[in-house]
Order: structure tokens, then sequence, then C-alpha cells
């Protein structure tokens, strides 16, 4: 669509707005459906982000999008319009908001919960500096189930400063919202308890507004123009009811599923073999239970969920709490499984050293989305978790070849006795698996070739399987071990192997990864050690396999580096 | 002083239960001024402590305490009074709960607002094996400022369980509990607002019971008889006021002061620098701002705090927001330093990705209490902040060899663009410092020696020149240089020294820290390193020069090793 300027915008009447968020929506559904993307939650924000732009000075005054899986509009009524279609691809659009793109992307989110402390901070820094801008934080209800929230409302009587939230209420994080809070949410919506729950936000200091239909302009302007007017002189708490996935009929019906789109699905999903695995576990052992922060679908867990209601658990999008409740289950000798992204585990590195590994308990940590994701880019890499999770003592780390290997994996998990983490990506290929033993690898092509490839996890081993093909038709081998667990590496294996030239292939940055832990083991051995993985960066985004071979799994760097060392013997 | 049996306990009279009380305040006092430990806090909650082991039935009831700064009259109370002069000793009573050390110890603890989750985790699993105890957390005002309390709380309507919380109210954290929650907690207190408030609790599916005096046995017994009670069909949130310090008149006037207690402070603090520095630069640098959670007088700050109270923020104990308040500061051109404990900084560990690293802003992180602590034990060594910091994009990590360079480090800060994180110890000595440079090490001695040693902070450069003495007087010495950069490591010294044997030291566990950031480097070059630092296992509580020499730092060995360089050629 075409560029849309503040002026234009502030200038426009009801009608023209209006017409305004037909065109968005359009825009928005459009490009979502070529590119994938966040659908449901951007149909939503339409007419409250159009308010915003028209009742604010942005990018004078300030907005913090909370996850920032509602920015599309925002960004095609600030200058971005006309690449829009470039979204999510590489060198193109994000899908959240990033200040290299524009200055209307004041702080950049990924992770739930963040905008009001930012907000804060950046009002805080207004105030020291005199200046006089207001701070906007955008905020879902899904993240009013987050910590990071309340310990923002807790501070806002200590920075005594001013900023607006406005609290986007449609009864969703990607699942639908659960707990306490959301039951409180209801309660207000339904006007059945309003005045001691107005309280509970105002004794942070917070004049409560509310409620409004955000997806009604001419209810949504008057009630801006009045939150931006209080704001003057204190913090105001803004409650919109939206309804995500407005405007189309089956985005508003199916809100989780359409949440996410991806474009073109191709693998089979990982994720599926958890659901059946843990499903087909639990009829035996009535020990397992799972536990999801909000993601129940996305991870696959609905089959079990639906199974054993009394033994699945959604806390909502609180990963922390998540992590100590499956501590406090297994001590009581439960077999919790906890799934979760890669991205949004380190949300609870804490509590897997603090409260799981610590104490040495038999929690399994499924890491779903692990490795390069692609089109979310940055803050949805899953490729620190490798260096993140080995350096914690009492942990196992297992990282499947093919999805028979996950499956084979979590059957041993359930009678292992320590914390154990599964990581494993989004897709790929059911393929098969032989027998599994704790800190072993597995040689998947032996040759008489003085070289070794060590690969952990699907995308390496089949970049690696790929090289070989090369590599055979100029003369060269290599022996190719499935690295299946990085903590403990085979030492037996790796110490004993003749090869002089061995390599490491992981999806992780370099940095504390495979690499690494080979490197140790063969410390003293003579032995060159070459590590391919993702370099010291974070990772944009793009399409996975653009990104693995940009920032570090290149198939011709690795090849030629074969060739190299086939060459000299 | 003797053993209590459970019998005993519950058969004596309130006027022998008070004059138990005044015997464990002894024993607490006396083992606390001989050994060190937590004073303020344990002396606060004799009452209450008594009286819940009265009510309940524990071991078979389970009760977890939130942080365990306050576990030491339990300990005495379930079997361990006479180890009880141990305490914090290798080999000794831990400070904190252990399972190791006893049944009624069921959920170990360390860091804040762990409890009402695990307490939950338990009482789920109790309700999964259709088994019958009762589930207490006690958890103090502090970390009702802890966002992962709110994600429990949320949790209580989704999990369907019972469990009773304690919270003991006495306005303390470390330093005294601020912002809005504290500020609905004391009104409660005063009883000015109780029902609004109480519906804050009562919203989440919390009876609230309260305000007792829970150093006055004859209030607390009835209440602690009800809320049993009550708790058969409900949870229930007793709310309990204490007094920090009870009993001893300078621990009730400085409860800051008192709440931990050292046996023998030896050498000068890093954390007084740290508080000068800032103090000094503030002067001329009107974008500095100091921040941290609950620990002001721990981490030094108290001087910055009082000279520039607009530009100091005590977030209370909320280690994610304030590292997110530190990033939007950063993003508006201010310059925040981040004070806060190695361990603790754990707990922020995705927001130093998300928004600090990923966003490249100059937040400096002012690591206190790096490398081994030790008698806090497990849970409060600061040996993994290497590890888990090294995988970050944009981070620059600088470790002071002493408080000179720590000084010399913070002054370079203010201009650098960055993140950077400067690790130090507790405490060591001023020393002198010469010019630093980002990434660039430092050589000490130099020699024509064939072994070079690159450690890095004080504690490992100390060990090194103490093993330099005994090598030369057996012939042997080798080049020390001062590795004053985790990241980016010196690169260019590294690889153009010619010694072939490098050996490297760090006060942190093996994987993940220096020693593999300089072999990454080395990788190829055909030269032996030998990494010295601490195992893959979680170190216990002992003094910190005994740990060190126990689990991976040992005088004999690393001169031994050194010797055999020397011996080889």
């Amino acid at each position: 669509m075409r560029e849309i300027s503040d002026g234009e915008l502030k200038e426009a009447s009801l009608c023209q707005l209006k017409e305004l968020c037909e065109q968005l929506r359009e825009e928005i559904f459009r490009t979502v459906s070529r590119r994938g993307g966040h659908l449901a939650s951007n149909l939503g924000v339409v007419e409250l982000t159009v308010g915003l732009h028209k009742v604010f000075d942005f990018p004078r005054d300030k907005i913090v999008f909370d996850v920032g899986h509602q920015c599309y509009a925002h960004k095609l009524l600030s200058g971005r319009a006309e690449q829009f279609s470039t979204l999510r691809t590489r060198g193109g659009i994000s899908g959240f908001p990033k200040r290299r793109e524009s200055e209307y992307d004041c702080y950049e989110t990924g992770h739930a919960g963040t905008a009001v402390s930012a907000a804060l901070g950046i009002a805080k820094a207004r105030d020291l500096k005199g200046e006089g801008f207001e701070v906007v934080a955008l905020v879902g209800d899904g993240s009013f189930n987050n910590g990071l929230i309340y310990e923002a409302l807790n501070s806002l009587k200590i920075l005594k400063t001013r900023v607006l939230i406005v609290l986007n209420d449609n009864g969703m994080s990607i699942s639908p919202t659960v707990g306490g809070t959301h039951e409180i949410l209801n309660e207000m919506k339904d006007g059945a308890a309003p005045a001691t729950d107005i309280a509970l936000f105002e004794r942070y200091g917070l004049r409560y507004m509310g409620i409004y239909n955000g997806n009604d302009l001419q209810e949504l302007l008057p009630a801006l123009e009045q939150a931006k007017d209080v704001l003057r002189t204190q913090s105001v708490l803004l409650h919109v009811t939206t309804r995500k996935g407005q405007g189309y009929a089956f985005c508003e019906q199916e809100p989780e599923r359409t949440h996410g789109v991806s474009p073109n699905g191709t693998g089979t999903e990982y994720s599926a073999a958890l659901g059946e695995e843990l499903k087909e576990m639990a009829k035996a052992d009535r020990r397992i239970v799972a536990v999801s922060a909000a993601m129940t679908d996305s991870l696959g867990l609905r089959p079990f969920f639906e199974a054993f209601p009394e033994r699945a658990f959604d806390v909502g999008i609180c990963e922390e709490h998540a992590c100590v409740l499956c501590a406090a289950l297994a001590e009581e000798g439960m077999r919790p499984y906890y799934a979760i992204y890669s991205t949004f585990l380190q949300r609870a590195f804490d509590e897997v050293i603090h409260d799981v590994c610590g104490q040495n308990l038999p929690v399994t940590f499924c890491i779903d989305r692990a490795g390069v994701t692609g089109a979310d880019g940055e803050t949805h890499q899953g490729v620190f978790d490798l260096s993140y999770l080995t350096p914690i003592p009492n942990l196992t780390i297992a990282v499947p070849k093919n999805i028979a290997e996950l499956r084979a994996m979590l059957r041993m998990s359930a009678d292992f006795g320590g914390p154990l983490a599964i990581r494993y990506p989004r897709e790929g290929t059911e393929g098969a698996c032989s027998g599994i033993e704790i800190g072993r690898f597995e040689i998947l092509h032996s040759t008489t070739s003085d070289i070794i490839i060590y690969a952990c996890g699907e995308r390496c081993l089949s970049l690696a399987e790929r090289i070989r093909t090369a590599a055979q038709q100029k003369g060269a081998d290599f022996t190719l071990v499935n690295a299946r667990f990085v903590k403990p590496v085979d030492t037996k294996m790796i110490l004993s192997r003749p090869e002089t030239h061995v390599i490491t292939l992981e999806d992780n940055v370099l940095t504390g990864g495979l690499g690494d832990a080979i490197a140790r083991v063969l410390r003293g051995s003579g032995k060159c050690l070459r590590a391919f993985g993702y370099r010291d960066t974070f990772l944009p985004h793009g399409s996975a396999a653009e990104l693995a071979g940009e920032f570090g799994l290149n198939f011709d760097e690795i090849l030629s580096y074969i060739l190299d060392c086939h060459a000299c013997g």
C-alpha cells in the first residue's frame, strides 16, 4: 500500500480513518499470506494502532510494543508501507520492532513482558534529560501473567515517572490466556467486580481507565485523548478489548492457529512426535506430567493435554514459574516434561541451574525451535542453548538426529534419573534410530579417510550428508558421527578415533557448544579441530537455510575445508 | 544446644515454647557470631518457626523456605542442633535448606521468589499421588516484589491445589523493601485500606488471613491452627509481621547491616571502589545512573545513592526488570550501571541477551561476588558468569586484576559504546594499574621460559604469583599475563607469544570460560593448552580458599604441572 504521512493521518476524518483501517487489514492479510508472520495478533490491533498514531506524536512520543508481534500496522503507518511486502525476508522488513529500520521503533522486543519496564526506563531518562515527550507501552493481557510486568508495576512508585500502559485485552496469549489474573480481567470486562480490581492497579500508582472497545475508533479515540490528558500528571492504565483476528472470520474463530502463519510448511514437525510419545508413555506411567508456558499447540502438546488434563499444565507466559513447578513436581517423584522454545528457555536460565540442576532432579526439557529458526529474526533464533546449558553441572544434553531418535530419547528419559535437555528444530524427517546410550555417539559412516565429522542435529547431519556426496565426487571422504549427546560427549570415541582432521558441525553459536566440548577432550592430543557453527553475532531474519549458509554453516566453505584436509593428507 | 524431638515440641506448654525460642535465639546468635551467616533474618522468624513446627507435622508436612536465609531455627528443631556449630564450614551444616542434610528440608532455595511455585508443585504432586500432607511456603515481603511470586499466584486457579503461604512481613529485603507492593502491605498493616487489598490476594484464589504478630506465640499459634483448618479446603495467605533481628537491639536497629554477618572480613572490598568511582564520575557526567535489585549497601552503592538520589534506583528483588530498565535508560542516552551479584545476574540472563546485547546498548554490568564465594554454598557461588556471558554477541567482558584496575575500567566504561560486564570478587587489594585497552592483555612478568600463564582476576593472579615463587625455587619460571578481557581475548598476543606450554587460570567453571576462549584462538597452532578452573559440579559451602583448592584451583597441582612442563622443555 502507499505511504501515509503523519500529517495526513492527523487530519483524517473518522470515516477516512476507518477506511485506512480496512486498507491496513488488507495489506497485513495479503503480506502475511505470502510471507508468513503474525496474523491474528496484528489484525486485532489495527484500530488501536491508528488511534495511537492519531492521538500521539510519534516518533517524538515513544511506543514500546510488548512481544512485538502486533507492530505491523505501526510499520505501515511509519514510512514502511512500500517495503512491507519484503516482510520477514532476508534484508527486508522485520516482523518485530527494529531500531535500525525506523526512528518510530525506539525499543526492540520479541519476548513477553518487557514493555512496561522499558517504557519506565525511557520515561525516566526523559525526566532526567528534562524533555517532554510521552511514552506508551502496548501490552497484551497474556503478558499480564508474566512476572516482569509486576516487577515493573512495583517500580512505578520508586521511579516517580509517567507512562501510559495500554492493556490490549484479547483473552489470548498464543494459547488462550489462563489463570488468576485472566479471571480478574474477565470480571472487570463483565463489570462484575470492578471496584476492588481497579484498586489492584491503582494501588501501584496507576490511574485505571476502562473498558473501551479497541476495535471501535469512535469509542477509542476519545478514550485515548482522555488518557493522554491524564498522563500529564500520572501514569495511566488504559484497558481496551480487541478481537484477535478482527475482520477475518477464520482468524477470529481460530486465533491460536492463526496467531502465527507459516508460508509453506514442508517437513514433518518434531513437536507432533513429542505430543504422541508423551501421550503413549503417560498411559503406562502415572508419574508423567507436561508443562507449557502458553504455547501448548505450537509445542505439539495438545494430544497429551486432551488425554491427561489432570497431568497437563499450561501456566501462561511464566517460563520461570513453570521451571520451578517442574522441579518441585520432580522432587515429589513425578516425571515432568517442560516443553519450551529454545529462545524462551533463556528466561528460566536461573531456575534451570538453581532449582532443577542444583537439586539434580529428573526434569526433562523438551527444547523446540532449537537452532536457527529464520523469519522471526534476532529475538527468536534458538542458537544459544547448547552454550548456556553445557556449563550447568548435572545436566545431560541430547540432540536427536531425526524424529525417530527424538521418540527414542523421550522413551529413555522417563527412567533417566537426572535433568535432561533434548533440543530439536521445528521440522525434519521421521527416519529411523538405533539404540541410544547416554553419552555415546553413533558412527553413521565409517571410512578409512583421515577426516572425521562430528555433527549434532538433523540440520547439521543432513548438511554433512550432502557435503559427503559432493566430496566423494572429488575423491574425498570422511567418517561421519552423530554426536547425539553434547553433554557428556563421547570421550571414549573421541579419544580412540584415529583421524587427525576433526571437524564439528552445530546449529548453535560456536562459543560454548559442541565444538568447544570436543576440543576440550582433544586438548593435548595434537589433533587439529575445526568447528563450524554460527559466528558471534545476532542472526537477523531470513529463511533458516539462507541464514545458516550466511552465518557459519556454509556448504561450500565446509566442503572446501574438507578438500583441503584431503589434499594435505 | 541439645536436640529437641518433635514429640517434645508438640507437648510443650506456651511457657516452655517461649523458653525454647530464647534458647534458639541464643544458639543462632552464638553460632553466627563465630561462623558468620544470616543473623537478623533468622532471629526474626524464631517464634514463627516454633509455631509452624508445633502446628504442622514435619517432615510429613512440607515446608519451603523462600530464599532460605531464615531456616536456622528450623534446622535446630529438626535434628541438627548438635552439629549446628559447624554452620557454613566445609562438610558442616549449610546456611540454606539442603535435601542431603535432612528429610525436613524438602526443597532447596537460595535465590528469591521460588517458594510459592515450589509449594504448588509439591502440593500438586501430592494430589496426583493421592497423599494427604500439607505444604507451607514461608515467604518474606521482599520476595513479594519478585515477579516469580505473581507467576505462581496466577497459577493457583490453574493448578487447583492447596498451599499455605506464610507472608513474613518485616519490611525488609536485604535492603528495606521498596515499591508499590510494599506500600500495599504497609497499608494493610496500618489497617488503612484492607478491603481492596485483601481482594488483591483473594482474587487469585487465596483466603487472606491477617495480620498477626509473628513474634508473639500467644497470638501466632491460634492463627496457625486456624490457617491449617482453612487449608483443608483452599489455599491460605497468612500475613504475619515479624521484626528482623528480634531480641538483639543492635540487629533490630540495623537490620540491613546485620542481615548477613561475615566472621572476619580481611581484604579491602571491591564494592567500596564501585561506589566511590561512580560517585566521582557522576559529578561530571549527568548520564550516569545506578541500579540495584535490593542490595544497595552490599554492592557499595550507598555513597552514590546518597549523592545522586535522583539517578539511583533500588527497584527491589527484581533482577529482570532492573536489566530492562537499564536497557531502556541506555537507549535514551543515559549510562546505566547495573550492580549485581554474579549468581543473581543469572535471573536476568534473557534480558542481558534480548534487551541489552540484542540492541547493543551501553549498559555496564558491575558483577560483584564473582568466582567462588564460599560459605553460602551452591546457590551463591559466582562461578558461571564467564560461561554464560561469553556466548552473547556484542558483550565485552572485563576482569580487573585488583581494585585499582576496577576503578580504571569504570572510568573507561562511561565512553565505551556497548554492553560491558566487569566481574570482580568481594575482597582484594587496591594495588596499581597501567593503561587499559579493550581486548588487550597485560604482561606482568616476561621471561624466557617456555611456559606462559594467562590468568584473570585477583584470586588467580595472586595464586599464580605464589606458584611462581615456589616454581623459581625449583629452577622453573613462566611468563605471567593478566588476561583482563575474557571477551574479546587478546588474539594478537596469544598468537604471537612464543611459549609452547600455555596455561590458563580462572575463578569460574572450566566449561565455557577463559580457557575455552584462549583455546579457540590457539586451535590449529599445535600448542598445548592446560586450563585450570572449577570442575563440572556445584561447589558446596566452605571457605573460598578451601573450595578453590579442592575444586580445581589447586596450588600443588598447578605447580606440579608447571614443573612437568619445565622438565620436558
